[in-house]
């Protein structure tokens, strides 16, 4: 419920009094359950930041040739920011004013880097294209792949921001955009047997 | 100078007098100037638009075939972005509370649609692969351009946002993205000749 309200106020524009009126209890009660709104911070993007962290320990991510498991980080990512939706919107919304957001900033990186490290391994066996920029290729697999808190919605409902400019959802499960995800990055949009005039 | 002021603060966070100091006048004679701030926030966004709409009217994008009209687009957007990125990343972010906003919101779905429509038809002529909905295809391979206004720094220098988990930039000219861009949404990231074990 806190996490819905920063992810429709901001969480530099919710105050504790936002908070206890979200939760129906009293701006004093409140402080019975939490000490700061930092920490209810700290709480939700972990959540977020271990789902993601756990799904390179996963045995998917472990064992195979690279391009497998980069292609499995990319579906798992993906899947578990669907199923952590309004914890992944969080996180990524963070933006460094408190110890809790540079923190959850470096764990992003961190996870972003281990993600390029698996991806150069790729592509030192030959197995993803070399003519892309490893870091370059990691930021625009990331920018499609968080786009989704954007736009999908689980119960079709838009969110109280009003700020995507796509009014319906939802478009697909978790695993169906998961899926088109892996497909588009991986093997692009272009048809495999193109059209009689397809170059 | 003002569309800095806006990315910085939020639009919603900017005030007249934010403006006035960055400007270095007073706050009285700001109004000789400017009537209101949602009229530098048109005036801007409208910036952004007429770059992005200007792209579906060029050569590229009318002639040919729908694939080669599909990828000069999203190339051409990729460079209008980098080239137009204070007031592109200004447009990105509108959220929808005021007129100009949700006018804005209005000609990015607009865009949207017209580019979805590039898109369909190259799958209809199969030369786009059918198994990913156009719809969700389109979003995706937005959601990858616009991220690049999360992390393309022209001059190498984070913004005073705070907001991005990135340290350093920049990461190529706006050519050099733009070709990744297309190389990734078209062609996929797996190389073409894949490694001895590939699949």
């Amino acid at each position: 419920m806190a996490v819905r309200v920063f992810n429709e106020r901001g969480y530099d524009g919710t105050s504790m009094e936002h908070l206890s009126q979200a939760a129906g209890i009293s701006k004093s009660s409140i402080y019975h359950h939490v000490s700061s709104k930092e920490e209810l911070l700290r709480w939700a993007v972990s959540r977020a930041i271990d789902g993601l962290f756990a799904v390179l320990d996963e045995e998917g991510a472990v064992t195979g040739r690279p391009l497998e498991r980069a292609q499995y980080v990319t579906r798992r990512t993906v899947e578990v920011l669907v199923a952590e939706l309004p914890y992944v919107t969080l996180l990524l919304r963070v933006r460094g004013n408190t110890d809790t957001e540079r923190w959850a900033l470096e764990r992003r990186r961190e996870f972003d880097h281990r993600v390029a490290g698996l991806f150069s391994a790729a592509v030192q066996e030959g197995e993803l294209r070399g003519d892309v920029e490893v870091r370059m290729a990691t930021r625009l697999l990331f920018g499609m792949i968080n786009s989704v808190v954007e736009w999908y919605r689980p119960d079709g409902v838009r969110q109280g921001d009003g700020g995507s400019p796509y009014e319906e959802g939802p478009l697909g499960s978790g695993a169906e955009i998961a899926d088109a995800v892996v497909r588009i990055a991986f093997s692009g949009l272009r048809a495999a047997n193109p059209g009689p005039a397809g170059d």
